[in-house]
């Protein structure tokens, strides 16, 4: 069996180039010093959000999640699966890794539908059906690395923002038949903290026990809870390995001697 | 041999909604009725122009060429390989074909160098050194329709804003040993005219004594003399035909019907 490692790169690391070079130059010499294949889905950083303000689109945010108008998905798609997913396949390409970018539109790859929802409306965002495994395992032979934009379409011509984080699961997920699979939360956080102002008070192993207590308590920041419900899901589904923590610490993570690692019980 | 046919789709259709659209079922229609290959280059439209415009950021031409800057780098990178790639990819699946798109960056596809001018400074425009042939073919074993924004990469992790039809013509070109390959140059207008304001004045066959008698005329509106020059390249090089003509008649293009053909002598 293939060893894949699928990570998601987070929002912050995105917007802050040193951090963002620093993290592909790593995973370039991990790529080339290593037998695993590698998958990485990105986030879209804050760029779109300015992207809008310059041209006067409104933003509209629910429990942290954009609702996209049709204004807004077309300044997400620009951003995301032009600016940013480009970017990265020629900082790749320069460290000697032969990286493709995608979106889940192109060969089929992530087939979703517009979210239903019975009080809000999220616009075109889209809830994942159907990962093409065939199209991305034959890509796995021909590239290093395939880099993911966080995009999908419905198969009937309309494109839909759909979450990086559940893409990673989802992505990672459908490939554990044929691969061992690694799933890496990376961001800027050292892992899952107890006190989300302390970077020392990452918690080393989590499991689904301990997890529902330390959830109970309101321990966790909220805005990790969908993480880790993703996290849960992929382990659940028989991903190998899931770590959440500092995307420059990325060879540390893969290792599992630094972030949080997810376990089953 | 594999038939192979290379499109370059104008800026003018790609502005035209509904005979974007007409195009795009056609050539879903075409590849799903028939054995070739199809690779689609498509330009950028006003739509750049538009964002730039939005953003306050000025737009300089020279010989009908975009100056670009850092700024219009980053939009015509959005809008080309984000916006306009991944909606032609969507309405390309929505028809049937399974379509995926790219960039020159994207798996080394196309490398390029900065323009190097001794008296313009073109700013990120790329001229083509290298078409990466093995992984297009791989490509387009795996995939009916691909479909590049015209965007490369100088290997060193910058992105290079490129000509279409030149992408287009270089692409054709590469290709040459292992397929058949037909170059379509498709727009809004009949085909070369004779008189830039009658549709009727199509010249059906161009070979090129005929063409440098009517250049030296004047006669041919000069916004066409690089993508003729391109054109007749493709042919000293070894593409089987290569026609000019209205996107809306592709069918008819295709098989020679209408249109300007371009021949040897």
């Amino acid at each position: 069996m293939q060893e894949l490692i699928v990570i998601k790169i987070g929002g912050n690391i995105i917007d802050d180039d040193p951090a963002l070079q620093s993290f592909l130059i790593t995973l370039a010499q991990l790529q080339q010093n290593g037998k695993q294949k590698f998958i990485l889905i990105h986030g879209g950083g804050k760029l779109a959000t300015k992207m809008a303000t310059a041209m006067g689109v409104e933003q509209q945010m629910i429990d942290g999640r954009r609702i996209t108008d049709a204004e807004t998905l077309k300044i997400v798609t620009m951003v995301y699966a032009g600016f940013i997913n480009k970017n990265i396949v020629a900082q790749l390409q320069a460290n000697g890794s032969n990286a493709i970018g995608f979106t889940g539109a192109d060969g089929n790859l992530i087939q979703a539908h517009k979210r239903e929802h019975p009080t809000i409306d999220y616009g075109f965002v889209g809830d994942i059906d159907t990962v093409n495994n065939e199209a991305i395992e034959n890509l796995l032979t021909q590239f290093d690395i395939l880099v993911i934009a966080p995009i999908t379409h419905n198969g009937k011509g309309q494109l839909l923002n759909t979450n990086a984080d559940t893409i990673a699961q989802t992505i990672a997920t459908s490939l554990v038949n044929n691969n061992i699979v690694t799933l890496i939360y990376s961001f800027e956080k050292e892992g899952v903290l107890l006190d989300i102002n302390k970077e020392d008070s990452v918690i080393p192993v989590l499991n689904k026990s301990y997890y529902t207590t330390i959830k109970s308590q309101g321990a966790i920041f909220a805005g990790m809870l969908p993480k880790l419900d993703n996290a849960f899901n992929a382990i659940d589904k028989g991903v190998k390995q899931v770590i959440i923590g500092k995307a420059e610490k990325l060879s540390q993570l893969i290792t599992g001697e630094v972030g949080t690692s997810i376990v089953y019980e």
